[in-house]
């Protein structure tokens, strides 16, 4: 996965205190209007990478390349600099309106699986054009003009305009979709709480990127690990964008879930559903086969073998990405970027009657007595207009309620982490053990 | 790229005789009946690997795994050894039949994004269920298996049916498409007269078993390299399947050509339309300006610097994929996917009026003049129905004529190379340069 870097330094101790880089007090919700106004970015160098190859030789008919337009800022690639009018064809007249989709980590494998599906309309639709907004680093511009170069030559019809950048304020413009896929991996002999603090930098300026530029009701997926928590520091440093439209990815854990039942059950993996993951994108995260349901039976009634599924159904699922990079020698970027295409059309297709997923949302009023103020993977309906709500349908059993106890602290425990970063006053981080998921980094 | 490895030798000379494998004297057409009974496979060993993780100790429900079925030899995996009946489900009943897509290289980073377009319905359509049958090698066994296990993750509907192997016979059983990717890559200070017997062993062998396995009817799609002699051999081989439906990938290079056209007349690239690569996928090949139009003009009527058509757009168009290595660090997965995809869906959907699509075609009664017996990249228009049929209206002069007598020579010349693989008696070898795509292995 492609690094957004960024300048960061951090002392290597089991236990550590941060100073608030923004002298913030410690804030257990949303920040008052006050606070609002300290995170707004400060006037800042622009340093995007502009790359076009078309240049005034090479063109002949007369059509002004973006990089002309009014806002001077366009950092557009290759043949997607030129300009085009969508109503004037017969083809795409009645398309809808373009949208912008911003992705962080756009050089990296998942991004390569997940930028070909954005482009060939299979996320969202054979009639919505689309704008990419590609989010890399310094090391990185070189191959996302590669990625660019690939996208031009895919013809994609929907596909109208491709940036690249390094500036997250600049790549952040107007976009309506942001798939904040880049974070640094876990160096070795890193700890959690080392890529909690460093990786956190880095969504804490994309948060702030996002709340000067985006669009006012961006949704926000982070991908980059560890996730809930990025999530967060991201959500925490965009005060003027919803806290409900943030984000984290736990749809991969949920598929692989559906599949470990569908496999111990001897069914087909489209009769299983309503299946949860709670909580963390880590190794406490809770694969909910309470009240999942297989052939729309629960799935106690259908899978006897009751010990499998207290011991070792959570493992199978978590140890999925690790048994990958074993055999294949590489992570999941492809089943990865699949999962990030569930999770984006769940949000904008209708949620199948009775049905519904999962997503690591903001917990605020959240009906099972889960702590306020986390980013926590909970199930979820849509109306298919891109917002949710959260399921009450649920029921929980002390096993359960057990295991969502220890997911919950644990994310407790990397908020103070991150409470220099969140606006919650001196990070101290005491994280117990290391619960990355294997074959993540 | 995944390697099909087969055990091999060449010897190392700059000009090169063959004896026949096969003792067939020399032959310019298809194989008479004495012939085609010589290729029949002998009876051999089946090693293909079995990997099920679906074991009877974890199944539960009493629904028989596919290894049990009465052909005993199944190679499923994990989930989809599961067995489903598409007509008993309210969702699935109206979908077509299941249909069996053959992947060779399946281990490797172009059918990586290949699989996933197949498996989600992007190119067959959301009423289409596939089969997908991975071809791999005893080396990249292990790898194929985390290919299935992030397609069992990925939760496709639509994909019913993976199984793994690594011999040909089992794995193209009843394919409907083989595509075939994996090839030798050429190793350091080979030739590409090395590549073509080294490869071309390869694809003699994938000949016999489709003609050996495969359904009748079945669309051959070549694109491990040199991808018009290997589909000449694989066809030469399999002379129970019409020759008609045998095709080298030339999508890439077409793709890639419309781009840059676009790119130089300042159009979006949907503008440019009826596409010729006449000729070898390999540096001789000739992107038509001649017969392409923009916006429904000749290119020669818009884009007015002739001298550039002339001397610098083949080059641009052939030195994309080097251009991408040096940016990218790697090879053009994601958009040969994509033209894989491309040229597949030509076959299945009507051409669009007055345009066409280029393909690597067996020469057999062209109406070009072009040589006899030979797979030459030529203009294609389908009714949507697998096959297609040759475009007339086609301009030539005499620049056009002469660059495609110089990629038909290098054609002929490298079915000299490989006559003891087609049947054609003894192999003379004689190259005068190196013609392989840069970027390209």
């Amino acid at each position: 996965m492609a690094v957004a870097e960024l300048s960061t330094s951090y002392t290597k101790t089991s236990t550590r205190f941060h100073s608030s880089q923004l002298s913030l007090s410690s804030s257990s919700s949303r920040f008052s209007d006050h606070f609002r106004r300290s995170f707004r970015p400060l006037p800042r160098t622009r340093n995007a990478t502009i790359s076009c190859s078309v240049t005034s030789d090479q063109v002949q008919t007369p059509i002004p390349v973006q990089a002309e337009s009014p806002k001077g800022k366009s950092e557009c690639y290759g043949v997607f600099c030129l300009t085009y009018d969508l109503k004037a064809e017969e083809e795409t007249k009645s398309w809808k309106k373009l949208i912008n989709i911003a992705v962080s980590g756009a050089a990296g494998m998942i991004s390569n699986h997940l930028l070909f599906k954005l482009a060939s309309g299979e996320v969202f639709g054979p009639d919505q054009p689309i704008a990419l907004k590609l989010l890399g680093s310094e090391r990185s511009i070189q191959a996302l003009e590669g990625v660019a170069m690939e996208l031009e030559d895919s013809l994609f019809p929907l596909l109208r305009e491709v940036s690249i950048g390094i500036d997250p304020y600049e790549v952040f413009q107007d976009a309506e979709w942001a798939l904040l896929i880049g974070a640094k991996p876990r160096g070795p002999g890193m700890e959690r709480a080392d890529l909690l603090d460093i990786n956190g930098q880095i969504f804490a300026e994309q948060g702030k990127a996002l709340n000067a530029s985006a669009s006012r009701n961006v949704k926000v997926m982070v991908v980059g690990n560890p996730c809930n928590t990025n999530a967060l520091i991201c959500m925490k440093n965009a005060p003027n964008i919803p806290a409900k439209n943030f984000h984290a990815l736990t749809r991969l854990d949920e598929n692989r879930a559906k599949c470990q039942l569908a496999l111990k059950a001897g069914v087909f993996y489209d009769q299983v559903s309503n299946m949860t993951i709670w909580g963390n994108h880590s190794t406490t995260q809770v694969p909910d086969f309470l009240n999942a349901r297989i052939n729309g039976l629960p799935v106690k009634e259908v899978i006897k073998d009751h010990k499998w599924l207290e011991e070792e159904f959570t493992e199978k699922v978590q140890k999925r990405g690790g048994v990958l990079i074993q055999k294949w020698g590489r992570s999941s970027a492809a089943s990865t970027a699949v999962s990030i295409v569930d999770a984006i059309k769940a949000l904008i297709t209708p949620t199948p009657e009775g049905d519904w997923f999962s997503s690591g949302v903001y917990t605020n009023g959240n009906p099972y007595g889960i702590a306020e103020d986390i980013v926590f993977s909970m199930p979820c309906r849509s109306k298919g207009d891109g917002d949710y709500e959260l399921v009450k349908e649920v029921i929980f059993d002390d096993y359960l309620l057990s295991r969502i106890r220890k997911t919950e602290a644990e994310l407790l425990a990397e908020k103070r982490c991150v409470a220099h970063l969140t606006g919650d006053g001196i990070a101290f981080c005491d994280l117990p053990e290391d619960t990355m998921l294997p074959g993540e980094m």
